[in-house]
């Protein structure tokens, strides 16, 4: 994706920002400022190892030997990441980075994985060494028992996504680990490409919201914002192929962008359901797949929104008769602590890092949930006459 | 205990052997005969370092300081354990030991520890290596989950009785630094020498059944045999004092035990209650010692027979106001693996290394319950008429 910014808008403007969207979590409280600028800066001084550029030019992703460019690779070699400015604001901490869009995208995984690890350090904190192993023990056995489950299903095919909202580094590259054993070729990949590069398995990933979000924004008027989302996929479409092919379909409501997609966009390998009912959002996929005379069984639907086990067997059973079916398994995978401490304080919660601005004009994100919108309300107004969103159905975002 | 075997009857000789009362595990087709001598082969050639020496010959022991005397010391620092005699009948093994009894009688506990983890390590031997660190990770969380319990009640007091029947080493210590963190004061020790040494814990013991076991079948006629159980109590006085003043009635039934007992006895200060119903043998230690003018709060109960932590909580709350109580928990502390490995496999079960000839008599411990009994039938005839024991309660025994 990166790549991608970096070749098709490399000077955009843009701020990101982090988002809380559970305020109840008071994150200021639990996080001691001067350890997350700590924290922070380290990031900031860090770039590329020898070993880690070497894997990243000659391993194959998604079959194809050197997807990363020359010119991309030197770029990326020679990074560093842009400035933060962090200050603390009642409980909760306002964490913005600005700069060239290629270069600000990457702050938003790192930033987020180091504040999920310094809540859950500030918590461990408090807690004696065989309440620590027991903790462990604990959510061990619970992701376990869900590989157990999971893995009684022959042709399930689940990939990590996990690593924004993890526990922690070392927790992530346990559950990995966990699910290499206990799924064999179930498990498809992770998207933390050093366990992947660690662990010698796949690196996977896909396009995310902040794509059509700043394309979105950067749009002129009305008709080049309706345009924007299938721009930003005409871009993806001449850079990658294959499994790569796959269409988030729900910043602006899926159904009306499924609704006026270009043909083209049709002969793309799938489409990633991310925001609201899952269900609706496979069917409508499969919908449109027969109507654009698209044969679903050759057509792979990932669902990626906030699943455990048993979201994931559930729709596993009601769909892969019908269409290829994939899971992103996220927060729920590398985060699973709900219940295992005093006051639920290591439940994981909802933190997103997000674009809010390009070239000084806000972003817009609608979502098949309007829990997930963000953006000013005139923008959000505009957008959805321009998207024709209708109602939409509220749901609870817990991850 | 072998410290009094080595001054009051140092050269009768004696048969140890091993009785799996769980015939149902085939221990002969579990662990590996060759795998089984080396690490019997290995126990003979272990004799005390000399840290342990110093510790032994140092330490405080229930508030006396050089508990052991120097004769004995020097003579436990030569020791090597006698030979085995091990041979595979069936599914099981038959495994005894004679010698002299200060000798033989130190090979019980390891012989049956290293059974017991020889038991485990070839189940585990079967396992992934994510399906060890959750069957750890479960087994973790269930100590912890009865130390969570326990640690509600003050006033409680444990110790460690384990080390026989554990799972293994490396679990027995963690079991009981557990407890360390969990239960802080109200974990009073382990009976665990080297645990002790390491952790900087209490070394606590008491007396058991083979030393009326052997001076019973020492005996020449029944008049002696009647006497047997109180001449070794009477040869425990003269070398203990205090809290290792512990009796253990039921070797030949506690009723008949208390009835007949001396005065002297009455003035001991506790009583251990090893099988049979436990609230009726603490019921009857209380009776007995009012009986005996005695104030049982000044007494102690320790409960030592199949304990887990219902049983525990249970009794607790029966008695804690009437008597002092103190529990000697085992088997259920250190290798509670129940319901945690495919068909049970890694479940503790009842294998016990006992006394079962004296200078060539066969000796008989009748217990407060039949299913603990063993002796030749004509044997337990003739201790069950001389010890007037009537009509018994059988009681499963599970460990």
């Amino acid at each position: 994706m990166c790549q991608s910014v970096f070749h098709n808008r490399p000077d955009v403007k843009v701020t990101f920002s982090l988002i809380n969207r559970s305020s109840q979590v008071p994150l200021a409280r639990l996080i001691d400022e001067g350890e997350l600028r700590e924290q922070l800066d380290h990031i900031r001084s860090l770039s590329l190892t020898r070993g880690e550029s070497t894997w990243l030019r000659g391993n194959t992703f998604y079959g194809k030997r050197q997807m990363f460019r020359p010119d991309f690779m030197e770029w990326f070699e020679n990074l560093q990441l842009p400035p933060y400015f962090l200050e603390r604001v009642g409980d909760q901490y306002e964490l913005t980075f600005e700069g060239s869009w290629p270069e600000v995208m990457l702050w938003e995984i790192p930033a987020l994985a180091v504040l999920m690890e310094l809540r859950s350090r500030a918590v461990l904190d408090d807690m004696k060494r065989f309440e620590l192993q027991v903790l462990y023990a604990r959510a061990a056995t619970k992701l376990w028992e869900k590989v157990e489950r999971l893995r009684e299903v022959p042709g399930l095919r689940i990939a990590d996504f996990g690593t924004r909202r993890r526990h922690s580094f070392l927790w992530q590259d346990w559950c990995v680990q966990a699910m290499v054993e206990g799924l064999g070729a179930g498990f498809t990949g992770t998207s933390n490409c050093l366990i992947a590069k660690n662990r010698d398995l796949e690196a996977i990933g896909t396009n995310a919201h902040e794509l059509p979000m700043v394309y979105a924004a950067l749009a002129e008027d009305d008709e080049t914002l309706a345009r924007a989302p299938y721009d930003v996929l005409a871009d993806w479409h001449e850079e990658h192929e294959g499994n790569l092919r796959i269409i988030l379909p729900d910043t602006y409501g899926t159904e009306g962008f499924l609704e006026h997609a270009p043909d083209w966009l049709a002969g793309w390998t799938g489409i990633r359901i991310d925001s609201g009912d899952p269900v609706r959002g496979a069917e409508n996929a499969i919908a449109w797949w027969k109507a654009r005379g698209e044969d679903p069984m050759q057509k792979l639907v990932i669902f990626s929104d906030g699943l455990d086990e048993d979201k994931i067997l559930e729709l596993y059973e009601m769909f892969h008769r019908r269409v290829r079916v994939s899971f992103g398994w996220g927060t729920l995978l590398t985060n699973d602590f709900r219940g295992l401490a005093p006051d639920d304080a290591l439940a994981p919660f909802s933190l997103v890092c997000k674009a809010v601005s390009a070239n000084g004009r806000p972003t817009v994100k609608l979502s098949d949930n309007p829990n997930k919108a963000m953006g000013p309300a005139d923008e959000i107004a505009r957008y959805k006459r321009v998207f024709h969103v209708g109602k939409q159905e509220r749901r609870e975002v817990v991850v």
